[in-house]
């Protein structure tokens, strides 16, 4: 990598031309990206074999997609949109400015044309918004040499050949076969008598995370969609569920932490977008802190004229922060599981059940640690009821492990029947609620129990 | 899956049987897995075509594995032994008890045991311990037609032809092409002239998580594993590296949030498995808090005594809530970036250059409408120097901020370059860190500026 981009510096074209032939795909993508002058990446793009512009261009950043089609004439341009595969010139111009668009497009076939438009009507993250429309299908009454023959004929156009669909001329899906079942068959086998037809395949309205679910289940390579009347019109390759399980993972992770999601990388974004992302979450958790506030507020006589007043005061961040993290625990343990489609509402009271009796080991093991640490790490066995304001902290601690984990167990699973994002439930939210409570709980069992 | 389950239930075997033979693998072994009874588990196994056997024991749980081991026949467990991939058996021989997987070895050949021993010698999520020794290898001076002819002959065998690996007579990798590549050639080609000589392949010692980047980085479907000496022992699909992906995203999860990862599923864990997992940090998170009640109980002047002491109490939920969920966002954005590769340690000035001033954008907007809230909302106006609290508490509330921001992009990156896990740095941990942080800075700014 270091020695090509000092080639293309020193301006030696032929060595990077012979170097750029021997390299794969991706990494010519990621040279381009690190190159920095425009001009030397339009000189660099145009060493490229011509065979390889269309993959490359599908592999670099929509900023450098951008910046390409600018600078490549129009003929250029034209030549890759139709050598590209529908999905990717769907995602380009979804991510491009409309000028871009049109310079894009301007050359493109009428039949391009009017597939992008047809594509760009299914919703964001569907199985029809990440369809390719570039599959191998075969006739179910074709022999194994027959359609050995149509794959050789058509076989360098479609996005796999690994995986065959069978359709009948009104292209309805009636079979799958694998191109393992094909090669291993006689050459005078039927498609018929070799194909599955027990199929499993995806609406174009099915959404993405459903249908990366499918993959894993069956472990595919590749997935049917087919459109209300059952006819075959795309297929997803396991490449692009690859992308979706981690851009599903990140927009977890993101939401479980109280930002918005993004679909750009962190690096690209500018600081008011990341602000954008953040400021709300923020605000809100703030906002909401008010009734902490009040709360103390309405026990001064407890927290702040008392004999143990300061005591309990030192508590309250302990507290509160066993609280959430407990509660954080459970509930980014149930989200995952939703996620994974492991844990279902018809879940919900064996759940309960396991984070009681969880949460009751978790209480005793903090309340006695707790109890300890109070006594003899800050010294409250010297104090006037130092045992027994020692004792009610720790009955806190416990109550409140108690209820954290009820709370962070059940929340998820509530937002996912109100289908809500269950992401929303975690950590942050669960804190700052888990806040108000382990204060509640902390002055109600004062109030009861100690001398005041 | 109701109605086969009714039908087994009222023994009804040979209807049972017909729709068992339509069913996929991976529907099969969910309904063995909601089969409630032994006896009637070991009735479904064996109604199953012999061929698909070995197929749906690979699908199943390591709970159910173990139960039919017991239950089947030796012969029976090692006739579907003998037809599993290595990988598949690698997978049951390490999650077994030594008796079962003493039953499961007895009666398979010398070779199989000999493969297993040598692969169980891999470190755990490794390329080593994953991949699997069925590929499809042909030489470099074989023609087209015979390189088909052998795939013909031994594709059966193999986990997939859509890869296949070109070896010399000494097992070195020379080559790699696809099917398609294969299949679009003309008869007489020779495998030299159309292989891929630019490889990319993982040692047997490559740890899983770097694997799947190659994966993702190269939308390859499988990876050739190669030994020192550069010899190929084995491949790994891409179905093995999508579970590889969501088990990393689970395990990261569950360390943000305080939990040691696990790879059991949530619902098969016994409430003490879930209890050791789960108190470590809870207990580690609570202890230290100790700083948090030592900085409280000597600030008891400010806190406790002071005219405005109580209004300044009532404000630390708000404050440290806000920096930890400040700085977890920072933390959880910087570990996934550096999860997918986006981020590492060379961008760090980037990074924090980033986060400062996107804390002063969050810091003025946060401190602002806190001010206005404590004010107006909580009343301070009315206050002597109600104006001068609030001015103050919205100020720590900026610097908390911009710490929060600084500390959570930086822990994660310090912990990446000390090989730590960095998820390890995220909201539980970054929150105890700021829980102290920020009430230190409110006890100094209020010290410094309040008239006491």
């Amino acid at each position: 990598m270091e020695e090509i981009l000092e080639h293309i510096e020193q301006k030696h074209y032929s060595k990077v031309k012979k170097l750029l032939s021997d390299m794969l795909t991706p990494d010519v993508a990621e040279l381009l990206e690190k190159i920095e002058n425009d001009a030397d990446i339009l000189i660099v793009f145009r060493l490229l074999p011509k065979s390889l512009c269309a993959e490359v261009f599908s592999y670099i950043s929509p900023e450098l997609q951008e910046t390409l089609i600018r600078v490549l004439t129009d003929k250029e341009v034209s030549y890759i949109i139709e050598d590209m595969y529908t999905d990717d010139i769907v995602e380009l111009v979804e991510e491009m400015p409309a000028n871009v668009v049109e310079k894009a497009l301007k050359n493109s076939t009428k039949e391009t044309r009017q597939l992008i438009n047809k594509m760009l009507r299914y919703s964001d993250n569907t199985a029809g918004s990440l369809m390719t429309t570039e599959f191998m299908d075969l006739k179910s009454e074709m022999t194994v040499a027959k359609a050995l023959s149509r794959i050789r004929r058509k076989g360098k156009d479609v996005e796999t050949i690994n995986v065959l669909y069978v359709t009948t001329k009104e292209r309805i899906l009636t079979g799958v076969l694998s191109i393992r079942d094909l090669l291993l068959a006689d050459e005078e086998d039927i498609i018929e008598d070799l194909m599955e037809k027990n199929i499993i395949s995806v609406d174009t309205s099915t959404d993405q995370e459903q249908m990366a679910l499918t993959f894993q289940k069956y472990d595919f390579l590749s997935l049917p969609v087919v459109d209300k009347e059952n006819r075959l019109v795309g297929i997803v390759t396991i490449d692009d569920v690859v992308d979706i399980i981690n851009e599903e993972a990140t927009e977890d992770i993101s939401i479980m932490n109280a930002v918005a999601p993004s679909d750009k990388p962190y690096l690209k974004m500018n600081i008011f977008q990341i602000w954008l992302n953040r400021v709300p979450w923020l605000m809100l958790l703030m906002i909401s802190a008010t009734f902490t506030g009040l709360i103390i507020t309405n026990n001064e006589a407890i927290l702040s004229k008392s004999a143990f007043g300061i005591v309990l005061t030192s508590c309250i961040p302990m507290l509160m922060g066993t609280g959430g993290n407990a509660g954080g625990q459970s509930s980014a343990t149930i989200i995952r599981g939703i996620a994974l489609n492991e844990i279902s509402i018809k879940d919900y009271f064996v759940v309960v059940w396991k984070e009681i009796r969880v949460a009751v080991l978790l209480g005793l093991s903090l309340a006695i640690a707790c109890f300890l640490k109070l006594l003899f790490i800050d010294g409250l066995y010297t104090m006037t009821n130092g045992y027994l304001v020692s004792a009610v902290v720790c009955l806190a601690m416990f109550v409140t492990v108690l209820v954290a984990k009820f709370v962070g167990c059940t929340l998820p699973l509530i937002a996912k029947q109100c289908k809500c994002d269950p992401a929303v439930m975690a950590s942050p939210f669960i804190t700052t609620i888990l806040d108000t409570l382990s204060l509640l709980i902390l002055c109600g069992l004062t109030t009861a129990i100690l001398p005041i």
